[in-house]
C-alpha cells in the first residue's frame, strides 16, 4: 500500500475515526471544478474511509450515488458491513456535509492480488502519445476553472470530432503513485467525452458512479479510455478504461450522467 | 404500466407491504438455475418494493451486491429513502431470506419517459436473425437444469468460438409485455458470454450488477449483446445492451462475477 506520508492527494482525502463506523474529514480546497468537489475525488474520501472499516485492500467494486454538490469543508463520513465473508467484504456507507448527504456507497472490498490466471484479455490499452506530447487538461475546456487540475497531471490525447471517446494519461501532479484508491479519483478526473460530440460543454451531472478494480496499479501514468456512446432523453452513460504502465487493465469505470440543459 | 393480471413474473415478483419500509414476498420455484434464484429475477422482486417505496415508475440506475444464493421460499424486503428529489428518488434496500440477506441494493428511480431530445446514438442494435432461427436456451448448456428458461423464451444467436459475445432475444414464456421492472431480469437472464471463450461453463457468481434503465421497451422481443472482454485475477465483467423492437436501446447492464473455479 502506498505510504500516506507527504502526498496531496492523502492529505485530502485523510480520515479520522470519530466513532464505531464515523470518520471525520474534510473536502479540501483545489480539488474542484467551479467550486465543487470533483466526483471522484469526493469518493476516494469515503472510500478512504471505508476501507478502513472493511479491513480489505482494494476497492473491487464501488458504486456511489451523487446527492448533492460539495463545496470544501469539513464532513462526516458514516458506514457499517453489510457482511464480511471470506474473501470480500461488503460495506455501504454515505458522506455527509452540513447534514446534508452528498455521497450514497455500496462497495465491496477485497484484494485483488490474490486472484488465479488463466487471464484473457479481449482488447490492447488506449495507443497513446507519450504524455509530453498530450495536453494538459487545465487548458482543454476553457470557460470554467479546473483548480482540480492542480492536483494532478491529465495529458489529453488529440480528440476526435463526433468520436465519444476522450484519450489520456493519469498522474498526480506531486508524482504519488497511483494505488487502488486513486483509481477511484482516476475514474472521473478527465473532461467528459460528451464534449467531443459537439453539443455543449456545460456541467455533466453524474448520477451515479462505479468502479471495479482489477488490478493494482504499477509505478507510472495510468493509460486511460473514456467513451460515451449513448445520449438519449436527457442520460448518457461513460464507460472508463484505465490501465497501468506496464499493460495491464487496473479498472473498469462507468458512470450514469445527465446531459447538460440546452 | 404493464397491468400484473394473470402474468407468472409479476406472480412470482409480487410483494405486499408488512409496515413502514417493510415487504413480504416469496422466491418462487421455477425462476432458477440449478436450485437457486436466478440473480435477476431476485433483483426485479426487490426492485418491485423499491419502486413501490421510491414512487416513481422506473429504475434509471439499480446497483445489487450479492451476499448469498436464495433457494425458493418466503423473503423480506425493507428499503428506506436516501433522497426524494424533484426529478429522481434515491433509495436502498435488502432482501433478506431465513435472516440471511441476500442482496443489498443501492438504487435511483426516475421516469425516463419525460426526457428531452438532442440524443445521439453511437451504435446500432444486435443484428439477429430472427426469433424463429435462433435457438432457446434450455439446450444451451446441457449439464444443469434451468428452470427459468420455462419462464422466459430466451433465443439466442449462434455464437463465435473465442468472441466473449451472446447475443439472442428476451422475451417471456407467457407472453408478457417487458417494462422497465423486467429489464432487470433480462439483464442476467443469457448464459454468461464467458462461456464462448472456451474455458469451461461452471457457475459464474454475480459480486455485483448494475443496470442503467434509457427507455420503457415498446411491445415485442428485446435485442439483447452481452460481451465479456477481461478475465484477469479470477473476476470478469459482463456489459450489456438491450434494445426494443423499435430500435431503441433501453438498457445498459454491466456486472462483476467471479470466474469458475478451474
Amino acid at each position: 500500500m502506498v505510504t500516506s506520508e507527504g502526498y496531496e492527494f492523502d492529505a485530502a482525502t485523510a480520515v479520522v475515526s470519530s466513532g464505531k463506523g464515523r470518520w471525520v474529514g474534510a473536502i479540501t480546497p483545489g480539488w474542484d471544478i467551479g467550486g465543487n468537489a470533483n466526483g471522484g475525488y469526493v469518493l476516494a474520501l469515503a472510500g478512504r474511509a471505508l476501507r478502513d472499516l472493511a479491513q480489505r485492500p482494494d476497492p473491487i467494486t464501488v458504486t456511489a450515488h451523487y446527492l448533492a454538490p460539495a463545496p470544501a469543508g469539513p464532513v462526516e463520513v458514516t458506514g457499517s458491513v453489510v457482511k464480511a465473508g471470506k474473501r470480500f467484504t461488503t460495506v455501504t456507507g454515505s458522506l455527509v456535509q452540513d447534514q446534508r448527504e452528498v455521497l450514497r456507497v455500496l462497495a465491496t472490498f477485497g484484494d485483488v492480488s490474490v486472484g488465479h490466471g488463466n487471464d484473457w484479455i479481449g482488447g490492447p490499452p488506449p495507443d497513446l502519445p507519450e504524455p509530453s506530447a498530450c495536453e494538459p487538461r487545465d487548458t482543454f475546456n476553457g470557460a470554467v476553472p479546473v483548480p482540480l487540475m492542480g492536483r494532478l497531471d491529465v495529458r489529453l490525447a488529440p480528440t476526435r470530432d463526433g468520436s465519444g471517446v476522450v484519450e489520456g494519461w493519469f498522474g498526480f501532479a506531486d508524482g504519488r503513485p497511483a494505488d487502488t484508491l486513486a483509481l477511484l479519483l482516476a475514474a472521473d478526473a478527465f473532461p467528459p467525452a460528451y464534449f467531443t460530440l459537439g453539443r455543449g460543454a456545460g456541467w455533466v451531472p453524474t448520477v451515479e458512479l462505479t468502479v471495479h478494480v482489477r488490478a493494482v496499479p504499477s509505478p507510472g501514468p495510468l493509460a486511460c479510455r473514456f467513451t460515451t456512446r449513448f445520449v438519449q432523453g436527457g442520460f448518457l452513460e461513460e464507460d472508463g478504461e484505465i490501465w497501468s504502465s506496464d499493460g495491464r487493465l487496473v479498472a473498469l469505470s462507468r458512470q450514469m450522467a445527465l446531459t447538460p440543459r440546452v
